[in-house]
């Protein structure tokens, strides 16, 4: 049966989509629903892979068969193939079982020579369509066929059209047609040494042949890499009988969608050209009608039409994409397949399929792309409108922003302030220029990663940041930034689109977020089907409220150390820095104690009833001190100007100590932790803000839920006495309030020897949290701040890695820490609560995986919880566990 | 029978230590030898314990038997407890399972009272004595049992000294001492509100019971922490009648060893003082004679000592230290121990006493401790001669060195070139010191850990080198260095000793190393026993030879970036890093080939017949570029004052590139075979060079056993791209030159996922080498350089970790990594060879690691192949798996 190298329409149907290709067997399944299809037949993909293994040769039983299933056709059809009395033309198609749009070849009107044309021209009673077709086949088979460049054609052609003064190919009349059939005749001669072939069966068997071929040419073959689609799985070829749409004002062609595929709205959309074949539409050069005109232009063909598309719609179960002709007031469909859509047409597409009863929720959950939801939360630049990208960055934090360039932190906060949208445009930021990125509308570093400073500062405040953008070159002394040839200055317009990274010059159309009523039904249905929990990363109470609308169930992560770097903060931060006695460093954490005290306050009241975990101080101290080398060139400037005073003093204060701080390996350095256990008193601090607010709420009445989580963890005595400096908090805190506040301590699992003794630390831990993009940047070894700039898109590009495994959790390496992490914390502490707090906890392939290795929930930014939410249910749908 | 809570000395044994301690199992085992040992007993360990659980007291039933214990002590001596007219004293001493010298207390002469010492005075004839032994025994008393402050003691004698109008306490006759004791006793009574106890049995209880609490006293602890020894042990407390040496000038006291303990030497070695309690010896006030002299100051008792102390040597089958005293010419021994040695007579005596036939073979080589044999390799600084150090940093590597102190490389250099002694003074250092690291004598620096630049360059050279010496304040543009209070200027001579750490201000005494012949015979007998073999780590033809000289059976990794780092070598690696085009990159390259060819001949033919595993270009670019900071300044000087040209546009292209190359965290950006990968020529070139040396030594008839390994490879493909590369270079290689050339692949583990996903790795590997520096950094997310100077002291000092995981090998987290690794990639590849070559390949700790967990070979400096030889050796002794 498999061995069996062609079927007609009539004896495939959609099931056998690997054998007929996609297009082949579409086709069969509509002829089987009983619509109306021009007849034809498909040779299967197994003929491919065999013309491939017999080095490219067409197996010696394929053309018999080929004959025997053109003779069914002229059975069905009544015409006969190269008969000029009652012409059989056909079209010789490829089709794959994956779809490849537009990479392979096809012909066209294929079983025309010198005699059949006259025979088409009297079928038709038209001899210009006839000559004309004849031309465009000779051109196609000998592109597509012989391999005979487009210009040669095109020369000859427009060397005709200029000696007949015309500048249309339409100008052109019957004699010209015949003229240029005479020199395209040539053409081939020239080309090949041969005769354009006459003989139709050695056109059909040439043509199959060419699109076997077209299976491995360039451009297919990129694509597959590009799409991961293996090599081995051969096009099939279909053929079938010609219709024309270009008959007459009684003939038509066009495309239509069962529903709107830019806003899922229902019913048939489209447009049809009068007169004219698909490739007219396609060119452009009359402009198509909206389809519901064809009410009134051809009225049985329309509702005809209406029914097959509903027909279709209902059958495939999904919202289909046809394609038709209307062959003298005679319908035909020829291709049908599922269609593309915007992200909210897909919402409401499934939404509203299952509200009608077409498919059932857990389908409609499946028939949503995750990432796709994400576009449907921020601003995005109208790809479509707007210019070529000036540059591209890495896409750091999605959402588009226009503004003028500003490149210091001061001018952006000072325009700001003013009200004028600005671009903050950087090198890279620190946390001196907080104040500039709050007043921006956008972040636009030449250097960093996705981790680096800006953009997790613009992730959590939802600020649109691209970062990385090494095509630009910033002179901040000049305040120009280079990209190629084009300087922009300070005050210059520019766009930016974190979604995409893509950076434009002025000020480009933008898409508004459009969020339907469906689009939270989908979320509802989610929340049915997912078994993990979504939680938010969140570190203000702005945030916690963004992340609680947007259906968080908690907050996985709350970073303490972004308190620290507001503006009012960083000076009492850094006199805790400075300090020289422990007495000292005390007042600076007693004054930072009554913030941090009211931001927990404020944050745990946002999430009321929820759990919030927060992870104590968790960057090295340098982090909050300012630039070394900027400090280093205040400091001498001043001493050369003869400028003394307390705040040269404290500047120069502020260099040593930055100088003593200053590490080779920050990510490996003194941090998380390790600060807590050398600096006990600030986790200390940070823990008694964290109860005394808790006990503020519990006297208020209300369900605060704190989590303390313990950062960098890798060796469970580190946590043991951490876990022990907490508890004492609690307990005095408790004494003092007159309430008891319950400690729950946890860790996360951020490097690769936390995860190796989880039996150990779990002892200490009520939850684990894994932090994968620390734990990604020690199991590979990679600094991604340092990778994805230098490296790492060549590894992605060259397979070498798969993925970004910044973006998508590896399994292999990272994901065997976190099974391992997983089962031994588990067995030592059955009740074990354990999520994931890194980036991949926001990303549909990492969120499966974390749903089979058994994970509680998964922490995101908040404009990530709907993704999350879809994912996890979607996990669920697929269900199982990892087998390695 | 354990709850028995005394032994006499003649109902117990050596194998008791844990029920009498090591003290009191001593002096059964020598009453057992029939040795002459003062009659006493021994009160359990169990007791001890008991004391604690009942909150300390005293079990009940413990009096009863130590009055039936002294009992018998009165029958033997026919002295008895409290009895004027017979005296019998006692000294209470501490004796722990485990030795803790000097931590816990004594009490000695108890049993004296009012009474006691007048009939002490009258057996002695010597009232002066008795009255002397009473007040010391007040005094102790006083401090040990009553917790007095030995300064009010001290002060009422000096009181009473200055009345008398005496310097020395023996100016004190008898009258004065009958004054003091009486003073004694109203201390006593104005500190305690009690009078001092008469009652002997009293004293002995409380004494007892003093003893007990001693275990617990401050300096205890604290010595227990530092030696990781339990708390939970308890001491146990001999009870032992006192003899005198001081009775007479045919009375003595004194220490001897069975053999000499600096050197080994065969012979009793020691001395004595007559007429002198065993606290004089101590108190250096006397000079002790040499004990032969004692032949003719006491004959019969020198006799019987020399018999006794070779008694004791044969029976513990050890050097012993023994204790003893002569009482009117008869000798006592008081304690016998296991001599405390240096290595040269450690290893000296083990051999010898293998040669003796007293131990076996084995069992010599068990006695000699691995690291201490490292000592035998260098010079150091004679601590005891020495002064007290200036400051302490890390012992980079070992060797001491004096010279004046010079602060850049040229200046170190030109010195050095002239023939004068420098230590290179730096901040840190980079590759452009080398030339200046090259004439030092040897380098100190201010920052960075055991892995930062100096240390690495210094402990491949064999020169000694103290890094990350935080107290050295050093300002360059002064030239001067601070350490504390005072000021070294260049010039000023200092010595540093690489094996402590140690910074002396001027020159002091250093000691020359001594290697014996049984230091050689120790490691032939080592090659016999052990299973690992053992490699060294070697860049250069020099340290390659000396590998072999100390026993290396190859070299288990050769860096070829040092190739890179000669000065005449540098710019030629900056031109190939600047190159814009791959042509200028080939030609920079082709050069770099030729000499890097010249490097590996000479390699492979000192290790002709061995395996030398080539680690092909490691560390991140940047490293090769002059200091980013420095040549800012440079080329902003050079603008400043008008100066252009070649030389200052390269400096501007360097200082371009260097900021272009920068990193975040170098420790895990782009470097490894992240670069071959981006950069296959630099590889390429590498290997070929590695197979054309092999091919010209295999045409003259050697041995070369090349073998290419991949460094910080964390993804099988990347290894399998990269063995691409190399064979291709083998078999182009053997194709020009006509020689087979083989080409042995393999990789180093040292990123957590190379362990992970070791059975794929090994696909493509012959051969996994553990770089544990960097696998150790990665798995803890440790930053060496950084957490050894800031926080990593703080956790092996409070126990958080046992270890500096950079010196010893963590098993729990790198080891169970390394275990997988091994297990894995063995179960992909059978005959994969597996070495480590991290700095754990040379310490002994690690080194039984590697044996149990069933490594091939260690690889480590070669100053450190002999330590390994013994390590591999005793691991091989002490057997067995690991069983996490």
């Amino acid at each position: 049966m498999a061995d069996r190298p062609i079927y007609r329409f009539d004896e495939g149907s959609a099931q056998m989509r690997e054998l007929l290709g996609g297009k082949g067997a579409n086709l069969a399944e509509m002829v089987a629903l009983g619509l109306p299809v021009p007849p034809g037949f498909t040779i299967t993909t197994t003929v491919c892979k065999r013309y491939y293994q017999l080095g490219e040769k067409l197996p010696p039983d394929l053309m018999p068969a080929v004959r025997e299933a053109m003779a069914d056709l002229e059975r069905s059809t009544g015409k006969s193939f190269g008969d000029p009395a009652r012409p059989l033309l056909v079209s010789v198609r490829s089709g794959a079982a994956v779809s490849m749009p537009g990479m392979m070849d096809t012909i066209l009107n294929l079983g025309l020579n010198d005699e059949v044309v006259e025979g088409l021209a009297e079928a038709a009673r038209d001899h210009r369509f006839a000559l004309d077709s004849y031309r465009r086949f000779i051109q196609m088979f000998g592109n597509v066929v012989l391999g005979i460049p487009h210009e040669r054609f095109e020369r000859v052609l427009a060397e005709l059209k200029a000696r007949a003064k015309v500048a249309e190919d339409a100008g052109l009349d019957e004699a010209h047609l015949r003229e240029l059939i005479g020199e395209y005749h040539d053409v081939v001669k020239t080309q090949c040494r041969r005769e354009f072939p006459q003989d139709p069966y050695l056109q059909l068997e040439m043509a199959i042949a060419a699109v076997f071929r077209s299976w491995n040419n360039h451009r297919a073959r990129v694509y597959r890499k590009v799409h991961h689609i293996p090599d081995d799985l051969g096009t099939a070829v279909t053929v079938q009988c010609m219709v024309f749409g270009n008959m007459g004002w009684d003939s038509a062609t066009g495309v239509v969608f069962s529903r709107n595929p830019a806003t899922g709205e229902r019913g048939m959309y489209g447009e049809y050209l009068l007169n004219a074949q698909g490739e007219d539409v396609v060119a452009g050069i009359r402009t198509p009608r909206p389809i519901d005109r064809m009410a009134d232009d051809l009225p049985e063909a329309y509702r005809e039409l209406r029914r097959a598309v509903e027909t279709l719609e209902r059958h495939y179960r999904d919202m289909q994409d046809v394609e038709f002709t209307v062959e003298r007031g005679r319908l035909y469909l020829l291709q049908t397949r599922t269609a593309k859509r915007t992200a909210a047409a897909a919402v409401k597409v499934a939404v509203d399929l299952a509200r009608e009863g077409i498919i059932d929720r857990s389908e409609a959950l499946r028939r949503v792309d995750p990432d796709q939801l994400a576009r449907l939360l921020h601003r995005t630049v109208d790809a479509e409108r707007a210019p070529e990208p000036l540059a591209v960055g890495l896409p750091a934090s999605p959402g588009a922003a226009c503004g003028e360039v500003v490149m210091d932190a001061d001018r952006a906060e000072a325009l700001g302030q003013q009200g004028r949208a600005v671009i903050l445009v950087r090198p890279e930021t620190t946390p001196d220029d907080m104040h500039g990125i709050v007043q921006a509308q956008g972040i636009l570093t030449s250097r960093g990663g996705m981790t680096c400073h800006a953009a997790i500062v613009a992730r959590g405040m939802g600020k649109p940041c691209v970062v990385g953008c090494d095509a630009l070159s910033i002179d901040l002394a000049e305040r120009t930034a280079r990209i190629g040839e084009i300087t922009i200055r300070e005050g210059d317009l520019i766009s930016i689109d974190g979604a995409t990274g893509r950076v434009y010059l002025g000020e480009v159309p933008m898409v508004e977020p459009r969020v339907g009523g469906e689009f939270r039904l989908l979320l509802d249905w989610a929340r049915e089907f997912r078994r993990l929990g979504v939680r938010a990363n969140a570190d203000t109470p702005e945030d916690a409220r963004r992340a609680r609308e947007f259906g968080a169930e908690g907050i996985g992560l709350c970073r303490t150390e972004h308190m620290f770097m507001a503006p009012d903060r960083l000076p009492v931060v850094q006199e805790m820095i400075l300090a020289s006695t422990r007495e000292e460093r005390q007042r600076a954490l007693d004054r930072l104690r009554v913030m941090q005290e009211e931001d927990f306050y404020r944050i745990l009241k946002e999430m009321d009833g929820l759990p919030v975990t927060i992870r104590l101080l968790d960057p090295p101290l340098h982090e909050f001190l300012p630039d070394v080398e900027e400090l280093a060139r205040e400091v001498a400037e001043a001493a050369a100007q003869g400028h003394e005073g307390p705040e040269v003093e404290r500047k120069r204060e502020l260099l040593r100590k930055a100088r003593a701080l200053a590490e080779f390996n920050p990510m490996l350095g003194f941090r998380g932790c390790r600060l807590g256990i050398v600096y006990p008193e600030i986790y200390r601090m940070q823990a008694e803000a964290i109860f005394r607010a808790t006990a503020r709420l519990l006297r208020e009445g209300r369900h605060p839920r704190p989590e303390v989580m313990i950062p960098l963890v890798a060796e469970a005595r580190e946590l043991k006495l951490l876990r022990e400096v907490v508890a004492a908090a609690a307990e005095r805190v408790g004494q003092l309030e007159g309430v008891e506040v319950p400690a729950v301590v946890g860790t996360m699992i951020e490097v690769p020897r936390a995860a190796l003794t989880a039996a150990e630390i779990a002892e200490y831990a009520e939850f684990f949290s894994f932090g994968t993009n620390d734990l990604t940047q020690t199991t590979f070894g990679f600094s991604r701040d340092d990778a994805e700039a230098k490296f790492l898109h060549h590894y992605v590009h060259r397979s070498i890695l798969p993925h970004n495994p910044f973006a998508v959790l590896d399994e292999a390496g990272v994901g065997r820490l976190i099974r391992l992490a997983v089962e031994e914390g588990r067995s030592a502490r059955p009740d074990l609560k354990i999520g994931i707090c890194g980036e991949h906890g926001g990303e549909p392939r990492s969120i499966l995986f974390c749903h089979r290795v058994g994970l509680d929930y998964v922490s995101c930014s908040p404009f990530r919880v709907p993704v999350a939410l879809l994912a996890a249910a979607q996990a669920a749908l697929e269900g199982g566990r990892c087998s390695c």
